[in-house]
């Protein structure tokens, strides 16, 4: 016990992330990207007169829930999505087995030079309690914001993805066909970790490296209507540690009379205090030896779009300290600081914890099983297998051998340059809109692009106008109607932005 | 931190019980105690002629679900012991009102110079994960020790103490009254820790005194039919720690995406780590400053009990690490310092944990709110809220002042004497029976026996043949008719042992 508590001193003296090094006070301008300055009046039209037919098409995809982790309503909303495309004009359209659930991939071949690639993302997060309407009701209500969308998959990722289509058969309908060529790789799985997303991209790989590069439809406006777009994304692995009775002590079969603690071991302690080393008592710094080694300074241009974040950065903590019903940021944290840690640091958190039970009343028992569900969020160049093996490492030299890590999911970060010709056009659309965007190095989330970005070489971003909110949470929204004065983007605005955004790629460098 | 570890290191260093001492050698002999004489034929002959209606009785108890964490069947239970009561004769019968579930007060009224206060709960813990039969069926099945009713409530506690009322029974249809008068006081709050009952003591107090002791219905032999019999039990509080998003930091509405761990305080990893500083790393030594201080050593009754039982304790811990699924007892004890850690320790165990999503697949959430249900068990002269009172000054020293401690219930140890006249009625009760029993000084589980030992200053004392497992767990059993060549009573002979330990109480020096 001496030596661990030793141990534990040492590594709290020792421990934590290497400092980050900013090299240039440079900032990146976006503005000063030429706004895109073509117009596609017919296209915006048939937009307009179409708007009520667009949100019903948005409406019908949140009312199909498509929870994977439960397995609830998936085949039906990969059906609907593949009957979607092929209604839009997209010749082939088929969903693509897995050995998990199954992709939809389609192509539009519009005979164009230039190719998109189009990720999209059909399942969505498991409903949670505290939700004031029901989440697979598609409801409209009005709230602060003005009219917006309530409800599961609202922003997270149905309504900007099937607003893109929209815009898709508007174009269709007045021009006769696209700007670009389209091809569709849809997931089922992005809320699990897309373990399977590999296979899909494997089976078209060939056909996907002519591509010049790949959105993600993404309503990135924030409550006050700034527009925001990320180089890149963090790898994610979930990872379950689970305490179980054995030859190490506790109960094998079933949980036990509470009373005989005195005597036997507790396994539900003994996950508590593994978790317990994992991380410093305020939960913020990672005590895992090794787990910062591989995270790489900012670069040049990381530091740069850092930099430029700067100026309006502290009205932007506010809208989400409120948003995320905070008081404050970890260690007080603001200003740069605040945003390199957001941007450049990895994290270990609790998704969820259990043992026991945990019903109402009480049970005084020992439980035989206590296992926690964890996530951490990697930056490069740290890779998953390599980070899992360092807590293992570090659980087995603390003693916690017994203590089983069962690793659910995993793939690494992801990053794209903004020089890339797909970005550049993006920005350049943003500016034609009023929407300058602040362009971050990085999300401090997780989705699967690197099997775009080093895989097959593609740059990737997400982009769109709109605003949304509460992924993952209750009430989740998406803005349709936004208040009088509001800089926030209709769903006719998103949907335009959308057409331009497909002229201009077909107009770009690339 | 580093002076939080250093703390760590010193309580590591100084922390855990003071070494238990024993001064004497001498062993308890429970077998010098003079067996029971009488013998009282026709109440027997009764038993055995009724034996199938008394079964029913008790299945007819196990078959009405009566959860007191979930208020399920309470009212009805109630309602079933009370008129149950009254149709054996006790003129008295009726429910007792309280701030929570019910109690029911009885009384039989033999014109006995001596009285019996008969202690009945009527509740049972939520059944569990893991039943091989229909918990509230009532199930007779054939198993390694013989017929058993598997049920829940059947050992814990509906089985015996409806047998006891069976033995009631047959002596009043073949004596016409009984030996001694009976007062019940029941309840049915027992699994909840009995918040309630000192109100429904209260109510009965003068009567109450005037009694010579205190009996529990059990059903005390293990599976080899060695007998047993505890002279106390342990206190306990169950109580909840909780950590929320607020000031110190964390979402304080709803769970957050669990990427804003960069920059966002985690409740879970608060709830992790305030618990880990409890208890050492083996989750077996409590490393709250003074937890241990009020803890007497044993006395010298009690270091006989516990020298009395060594003999034949190895075969008995076999049996225990069978019976609880474990290979092995904290620290590998074993003989005088297991039942040492046993009868006369302090515990702090984990009922429960649970926190954000625990469902299927999973769920990249940051939660805002992490709760820890636990119990202590206090041994003499412990005190609840002194105990609770040394954790949150804990919890506050180490910067936990964010966690809440939330009392749920709780109640201080309780003590008789081996000499007292009841206790050696008993003894003289199970020596005719040829099981003379293993008296140990203490129950390591907990009952509010204080509210007789304490309070009324009755002697108080659980007893009874029979044989029962798997109280708060699956597939809770008790034996009713045992194989052949086992010691373990039959239900007959449990009920016989009742017949004669009402005699051999009228017939006491007390």
């Amino acid at each position: 016990m001496l030596k661990n508590a030793l141990s534990s001193l040492l590594l709290a003296a020792l421990a934590g992330p290497a400092p980050i090094r900013f090299t240039t006070g440079e900032a990146y301008s976006a503005g000063a990207v030429a706004a895109y300055r073509g117009s596609h009046d017919k296209a915006y039209a048939h937009i307009d007169a179409n708007l009520a037919r667009h949100l019903e098409s948005i409406q019908r995809w949140v009312r199909q829930p498509s929870v994977s982790a439960q397995n609830r309503g998936i085949a039906e909303m990969a059906a609907m999505l593949r009957d979607d495309l092929q209604k839009l004009g997209f010749k082939e359209a088929e969903l693509v087995p897995t050995t998990g659930h199954p992709g939809v991939w389609a192509y539009y071949d519009a005979g164009a030079p230039r190719t998109l690639v189009l990720y999209l993302m059909y399942d969505v997060q498991p409903e949670e309690t505290g939700w004031t309407v029901d989440p697979y009701e598609g409801a409209l209500v009005d709230r602060d914001f003005g009219r917006v969308l309530m409800a599961r998959g609202a922003v997270n990722q149905k309504g900007p993805e099937r607003a893109f289509l929209n815009a898709v058969e508007s174009i269709i309908a007045t021009a006769g066909t696209l700007p670009v060529n389209i091809m569709v790789a849809a997931e089922g799985e992005e809320e699990l970790g897309s373990p399977h997303y590999p296979e899909i991209i494997a089976r078209y790989e060939h056909r996907l490296r002519t591509a010049q590069g790949v959105l993600f439809p993404m309503s990135g406006q924030d409550r006050n209507g700034a527009a925001g777009m990320a180089m890149g994304v963090k790898g994610i692995v979930s990872f379950e540690l689970e305490a179980k009775g054995a030859a190490r002590g506790g109960p094998q079969r079933a949980e036990i009379h509470s009373s005989l603690k005195a005597v036997v071991d507790a396994p539900a302690w003994r996950l508590v205090q593994a978790l317990s080393t994992l991380v410093s008592e305020d939960g913020n710094t990672i005590l895992v030896p090794g787990y910062y080694d591989d995270i790489r300074q900012p670069t040049l241009e990381e530091q740069k779009l850092v930099n430029a974040a700067l100026p309006d950065l502290p009205a932007r903590e506010e809208a989400m300290k409120k948003s995320l019903a905070v008081t404050r940021f970890v260690d007080g944290l603001s200003g740069r600081d605040m945003l390199s840690r957001l941007f450049f640091s990895t994290t270990i958190n609790i998704n969820g914890i259990w043992s026991g039970y945990t019903g109402p009343g009480g049970k005084t028992i020992l439980p035989h099983v206590a296992t926690a569900r964890l996530d951490t969020r990697l930056v490069p160049d740290q890779q998953p297998q390599k980070q899992m093996d360092l807590i293992r490492k570090h659980l087995d030299a603390r003693g916690f051998a017994d203590v089983t890590l069962r690793q659910i999911s995993g793939y690494p970060p992801a990053q794209t340059s903004v020089e890339a010709p797909l970005v550049q056009a993006a920005i350049s659309v943003y500016n034609k809109h009023g929407a300058t965007p602040i362009v971050s190095p990085r999300n401090a989330g997780s989705a699967p692009y690197y099997v775009f970005t080093d895989r097959l070489k593609l740059p990737m971003i997400p982009a769109g106008l709109g605003h949304g909110g509460g992924a993952h949470a209750p009430d989740e929204y998406l803005v349709i109607e936004p208040r009088a004065g509001s800089r926030i983007a209709s769903l006719a605005q998103m949907e335009k932005f959308y057409v331009d955004l497909l002229y201009a790629l077909a107009a770009s460098r690339g």
